[in-house]
């Protein structure tokens, strides 16, 4: 049942993604078509359904979700093309897909970047929901965008990538910036659009931290022991970069228990709903069980 | 009475601004302290000073105009932080001091730059006006910025470097984007804030179209006659880069004329409000005389 509701909301958002972003044939093109490649060329959209198995879960009309789930998926997909970058992390692939820098060039993937953040809060803006209800999702996302999310675990990552051993605590604060901060958001952006309240949002803040550090356990365990071909990136890369991982930092074993008590959080913070969390439940379990 | 005006505004914007931005002993500090040196070493802030100008003009609360001359005197900072990268302009020299990524380092310029894009949308979301008037103003920003605005500009900018000669209407469409959608943004959300009626604000579009255009072409008149140290940036580098410009198009003659002519088209825009718009007609005169 849950998985039909994923399919059917995976098409729903890269219909409404492919409808956001800039018609490739008007000007400037080179922009627009690396806006596209940046986006529409495959990604497993976990946080975009996110949002919209959180909405959901109160309710929320499928209509209102469509914008948060496109804004969100927006800021993911501009951080990846600044990410790739050669003063970054440098990959080529991405996706099983040449990096937007390589498609097209550094200036183009730099400025496609900046345009795809300035959408998704332009699409925000345009939410069918309250005023109210708008201005907290925007505020949502800009928050967890920037410089105490996103961008933050970000320099924090630069700062920390071969500079020695990382305690455990410091790589998962690390990781609750760069990619818990944007998951907690999707969560948030869905139920603020069913209403919900405060104390089912702290609910959800804790499903929402413990799937972001499963998620990175998962994929600091898949760079070492899966292959490019299967991931579509490049694997190995975490230790020829001399990266912090929990698998670096704990084994691989004990990385293992560590995500088993991160699906074991989930489970706990989702019990209150019972059935009614099955979306989430679902893509929890993905997020552990993921070969890619 | 105008200069008071503004140099009393100027302090109240950098005093926002340095209020707004991450405290820079907080971590990660690198990275605060890279956005600091983006947004508080200097620069004209004209955009900030156009919304106090516009702002006053409908009688907006002071305390309204903080939030968007804040925010686009950030979207301003982050645009100049990308576009000195090496893989754009490549400029070390900025307001007179190192560029972002030559004091820091290239991959602190890309995510200091994201991260004042994305502070940019959260300071407004907090603007104290009412939602309806805070969500006009998100979304007028967030479509000044992008693929429709400034960053498109920058494409067609990047399209044009080195691509022999450029139509002279071609060159005001790119500068339309790259500079005057921020700026006509700046007027709008001045406006907005003191709740301007829609013909109010068709006039102070031409004006803000005429000062952007004229702005750019004062800037293209100075590349080519002004010296590196009065400019506080590199002088000569258009013609370097063979950059399409307005002296090169046109001649310095005609491209004065031209000049001439947009500060009609400002004084005809703000006749109508007669001398309330005193403020407005000053920033349109330091665009024009400004040397540097």
């Amino acid at each position: 049942m849950s998985e039909l509701h994923l399919a059917r909301w995976r098409e729903r958002i890269d219909a409404a993604l492919a409808l956001a972003l800039p018609d490739p044939t008007a000007s400037p093109q080179r922009l627009h078509a690396a806006m596209r490649h940046a986006v529409l060329l495959g990604g497993k959209r976990m946080r975009p359904l996110l949002v919209h198995a959180a909405g959901t879960l109160f309710d929320a009309a499928p209509d209102a979700l469509d914008a948060p789930a496109v804004a969100i998926e927006l800021i993911h997909a501009y951080s990846l093309v600044h990410d790739d970058l050669p003063a970054m992390d440098d990959d080529e692939l991405r996706r099983g897909q040449p990096t937007v820098h390589v498609a097209f060039d550094e200036a183009t993937a730099i400025l496609a970047g900046d345009a795809l953040q300035s959408l998704a809060f332009a699409v925000l803006a345009d939410t069918p929901v309250s005023d109210a209800v708008r201005i907290e999702l925007l505020r949502t996302l800009a928050n967890a965008a920037g410089s105490a999310g996103m961008c933050g675990g970000q320099a924090l990552d630069l700062a920390a990538t071969g500079a020695g051993t990382l305690a455990v605590a410091e790589l998962e604060r690390l990781h609750a910036l760069k990619t818990g901060a944007l998951i907690r958001a999707a969560v948030r952006m869905g139920a603020l659009c069913g209403g919900a309240a405060s104390d089912d949002l702290a609910r959800l803040d804790r499903y929402a931290d413990a799937l972001g550090l499963a998620f990175q356990v998962r994929d600091d365990i898949l760079d070492v022991e899966g292959d490019s071909a299967t991931l579509g990136k490049t694997a190995g890369k975490d230790a020829a970069q001399d990266k912090a991982t929990f698998p670096a930092l704990l084994g691989i074993d004990a990385s293992r228990r560590r995500l088993a008590q991160l699906v074991d959080a989930m489970d706990d913070a989702l019990a209150p709903f019972g059935s009614r969390a099955e979306a989430l439940a679902a893509l929890g379990r993905h997020a552990v069980d993921r070969q890619h």
